[in-house]
């Protein structure tokens, strides 16, 4: 059966050939587990380097909103919450997990997708301006995504403000990368991974969308900023007895650069498809650079291309349907120009 | 660097080579995200006849903590407790997952890792008599192991009886099949999964100890059994976004038999091993039919032993130190040579 | 010392006289713990009645957000969310308990501190329509305030139409009537305790704010709502061993009218209030028929009259400061006199 | 209708009509909520003197188990659990409220209701020596109950064995006092609240089972031992609006060493009634020296004795069936000698 030709999602093929090839080759090899092997020591170096932390503890887990949870609630106290962008992941998309470890997802408005540092800044204030504020959740940590949930990047600038904003008042800042690819590849981003390590008290580097099988890479810069971490990963049920299989994927993808590869190829996909889309007056939703581009079909538009082509629904607005085309590391030049044609 | 010879566990290599096969042909195809691909289907289909459960629901996760409270949780109610034998995985090593979840352990004594169904019995109807009883947890499921933490079985009988007496007052029955390979290969053993989908709540056939990368294959026999089941796995960050790559590896292990003949590999292993063991006066400190294997070591054999071979300290017991031999469906018969030569 | 003249609020004082002498004269009595004395029957009978509801279930806790969190994390199942108001007692002054309880409250802008009916119907169906639902928490519950926290009332036919909105999605509708006292003794009320039991799955009739030392009653218009509900209150560590000293004071409260006359006592000193500050040109924040007054202050008069009388500040809005002036059934003439005299 | 006499338990009648009148006498006074008012403070002051602990932080809580479910969850990190013993009140009858909160009960063997500092050091120590730790619940904190729930005594060298124990592996210690008073008034105890105050990271000294309406103290003799406690105990629904009525009655029970007398009070009567169970032969299941008695009965007796006076069944041991005996401060001589006239 011929598929589709699809751009619904980042996460629809397996992993890049050389991550399973690597797999093969170690497959038999004996490993102790739960992280303890040299696959997971030597993906572990690895990250550090790029990130420039040599201090870095780094933890493998399998998906993103088990990181975000197990994150969360590690580093909140029980009378904190996170402060997230109402369009934030773990403010929609997560089912609750945030809630279920016991805690409050703060949202502010969002711009594009982003936090906007002074909002942030004043309603961090509010709350220790507040005279009932042991009455109210108080601002543990701010939660941002790299790029956002609509494909748009914070500048270097915004990042520095918001670290120093979080650090003025002792809250955390943690970034959820798990499109972490699709910016660091992008021309228009200024933040690279020493400056998440330098800025942030946690993020991780995304795996599941950017040609991992599946994994997410945590990152604390600082070493034991959560004490018994591991144990509270084993008590979340996200430690994984054979480590080293997420572990070796991190490691081929932070091997001569294949993660900054992988992040390169989709955004050329998304650049041509982006050019296409304006070259035939398509209006687009949201200015997202990265991987994700948001066009919005009128009736008959959108009648004719759900019909060619696999797109995610995003949302009624702007006078027509908005839908979400993803590119990704395993977009093929032959299903950008069969896209582009039928546009 | 030689590798030592190692018996320390079941899960030291990645995956059975044909699951990598399957995993690699399939790569570059495209699928839907969250367990809603073919791959899924045809993995539920296989499990569902090899359970005789037409009507069953299945969900893979990536591991077994992670499933044991998920499941333990989402069945629950909040004034309710889980039964298990003081040395049930849930009740010892998986780091207060169970509680963290909100709800109690209840222990019983074990025999040889089991639960008796005397004494289970007896404990559910001592809750039920306590004038006090509103104010003391409700056991409100049995959890127990097949095979269990010590590689014992429980037979049919034991099975039946312990369901019965959770159907009488309400309980409901989940087993935790980390190994069930090596307790479905055994020739010891008289409990098949029909069985278990006929006697039981909930279960799991294991594939991160038999065989898979990772993943667990979740089986509710009766539909719906926890309504919003999904959603619910979701919210505890145990949702895998490409579900593909548990399925398929499930898939393949229940296509043409792969999942018995690999138990069958390892009980072949132990078998040898444990003769070797018992031709040469070792006392065993469990008699367990499965793939794990308990000799109790003199101090000299002790010190002597552990240089050569990998295995994993147990306790001090029995006049000596208990050491666990685990085969696997990766065991070579050049190490269950060397290690008999050597014993 | 002379107290200063305070209106900051309607728990500044113990209790109605006639509660305390009750207490005093059965005090000597014994009585078994736990709420199952003649007192606290007797009571729940008199609450039954006034309800109209013969096969209520009624519990006497101690404190408002205690009540809150139990009630919700008892109705809830874990991938369900309660809706409330923006300005609702649960979104935003009890510290996150909810939340701690492991359920998010979903917010939707409040109407001077209430639901619009339509909006929640809306909230509601789209959820139900949204193709990722099962990744988005349920909507499973609408909580809200009787007055609301602005002193407002909710309108029969307001709580008719939610509760038919609520029933037609399966959502529980649940009720704080933390002042309830001063909604039912309102003149511009139409909704009465018998509406509340057929219209709402729980609610309860406030004793901390409305003439009692502390202690809620709350009320399941339908027997075995929540199985268990008494295990559940004493898990979440809010059973009372002395459940006498709740029941009595409510025993009082339904003997007689009580209830209803210290509530037609606060309202008639909020009538004299309210219409001597209108007389003098006060712009009020809220249109509040109940005992809750919001005038906004100048500077000057903010200065002015912060210094002769205790009010609770509010927020800056409207163009200067907004206060609370609140009654009670402990204001006396004396104060009202006072107050008018100063405004 | 005349009453049947009762010895059932400590908490059967109201609290000290003292209590009561300065209920009555403080009624009309105008305070500010939760705990921020004069009584709450003077209450406060006077026992921070009674410990000996100027710089003491004191709550005042509803009841038992949620201070013991608030401490805990506030003091320990999620990976960690208590330690108890296995008669302890958290471990037994208190319906799962330090699961619900996330945490496990670890188990001791009890030796009448104790834990034996022996047992207590090597379990801790058996956890750091665990090659498995990470994956096991670390001990975090000790509980223990003075009396406990068998009526027995810590002694002196007991607590400071236990306290050190703690020390030196980072636990906190915890003492339960529901029945404070009946152990500072034992002529057998040598513990007294400075003790408690030196050796403890908290305590609690009881209120409901010791003469008041209902409230707890609890105290912790190092201020700020928990950051943001008030909005721990406001998240967990424990936090009082009128937290003067709590207050006012550990003013009283703090003033002219009322706590203390009663504790004498019941006392004396329990020396009574033991000495004429000793004198008729009745064997004491326990060597309470507390107001708790447990005398061992016959069927015969049981039958003839259950009929005239209330006592709590306990269990079937010792080849009859267990009862307790509880003395309080409201025990009258009348009823006591109406006891043992039957006896």
């Amino acid at each position: 059966m011929p598929m589709k030709l699809s751009f619904a999602s980042d996460y629809e093929e397996g992993a890049h050939p050389s991550i399973l090839r690597r797999l093969f080759e170690t497959n038999m090899e004996k490993a102790p587990g739960y992280g303890t092997d040299v696959y997971t020591e030597s993906a572990r170096e690895k990250i550090r380097i790029a990130c420039a932390a040599p201090e870095a503890d780094v933890y493998f887990l399998a998906g993103g909103t088990q990181t975000n949870a197990v994150v969360i609630s590690a580093m909140l106290r029980p009378y904190q919450g996170v402060i997230a962008a109402e369009t934030g992941h773990i403010a929609v998309h997560e089912a609750g997990a945030v809630e279920c470890g016991g805690h409050k997802v703060l949202t502010l408005p969002h711009h594009d997708g982003k936090l906007d540092p002074d909002e942030l800044d004043a309603c961090i204030r509010l709350w220790f301006k507040d005279p009932n504020r042991d009455h109210i959740v108080m601002p543990g940590m701010v939660y941002l995504s790299q790029p956002t949930e609509y494909g748009t990047l914070y500048s270097l600038a915004d990042l520095e403000r918001i670290s120093a904003v979080c650090r003025a008042s002792g809250l955390s800042l943690y970034v959820d990368g798990a499109r972490l690819a699709y910016a660091l590849a992008c021309p228009e981003n200024d933040v690279t991974l020493p400056d998440l390590a330098r800025l942030c008290d946690a993020f991780y580097v995304g795996g599941t969308k950017c040609g991992a099988l599946f994994g997410e890479a945590l990152v604390f810069p600082r070493h034991d900023t959560v004490p018994h971490f591991f144990t509270i990963v084993k008590q979340r049920g996200a430690l994984l007895a054979k480590g080293r299989v997420a572990a070796i994927q991190f490691d081929v993808l932070f091997t001569d650069g294949l993660y900054e590869k992988l992040g390169a190829h989709a955004l050329a996909a998304a650049v041509r498809i982006r050019t296409a889309l304006r070259g035939r007056g398509y209006h687009l939703a949201v200015p997202s650079p990265t991987n994700q581009i948001f066009p919005v079909l009128s009736s008959e538009r959108e009648r004719e291309l759900t019909e060619k082509v696999g797109m995610s629904f995003w949302e009624r607005a702007d006078g027509g349907a908005v839908y979400r085309i993803a590119t990704s590391w395993a977009t093929t030049d032959e299903d950008v120009d069969a896209l582009i044609k039928i546009l």
